[in-house]
């Protein structure tokens, strides 16, 4: 990248942390793929996405729906039911997630054994 | 997307958690925009990532490394000198970062206020 590119890369940092505040982590992305293959419930979810804990699940389904990419309809019962569904607005996020995935094959090939330094 | 994408997603989320043992949390990616905007030493690198400690930046460098992305150099001196550099490989991720920086700048915009949940 030529040298002005990297500059206004570093002009934009509070762009690339805005979307780091999504992507970043290990559940974010996984929670959303699950919602976008029709997992609509959060015993549904916690199946889905594997070696997540239930409190952490609420906590990441609570950020998803502040940064506006879920929606959490009630339906009152009984019995009550709770749904998740990805709101258009996520599938924006459907090149990135593209472009991560290949990104991060060729790295687990390059690299051989997995360097997994995710805490959470 | 379609259904078969998403499930193929789902297939292949051992390459996302790969690129996001890379592009995960607050530093890596801005240590890595610093490097190769021109940083070359460890205090060099302090000053270009506002609110990094001394401490984590320490270890994302040795994380970095381990991913075969920037290398450390140690010029014997007297004064011994250290010098980081970002390796060729790592500008595999400029379009990577390219992408995060332009949703995350159109999701700042929506969003009004920044929503930053990245603890670390």
């Amino acid at each position: 990248m030529p040298r002005h590119d990297i500059t206004q890369c570093s002009a934009t940092l509070p762009s690339l942390r805005s979307a780091l505040a999504v992507v970043s982590g290990k559940w974010k992305l996984q929670i959303l793929v699950a919602l976008m293959s029709g997992a609509r419930h959060f015993r549904g979810l916690e199946r889905s996405v594997p070696g997540i804990s239930t409190k952490v699940l609420a906590k990441e389904l609570k950020d998803l729906e502040a940064h506006q990419l879920i929606a959490r309809t009630v339906h009152p019962g009984p019995p009550v039911v709770v749904e998740y569904e990805a709101l258009p607005y996520a599938h924006t996020l459907e090149p990135v997630i593209s472009m991560l995935r290949e990104w991060g094959q060729q790295h687990q090939q390059r690299l051989g054994t997995p360097l997994d330094t995710l805490e959470q």
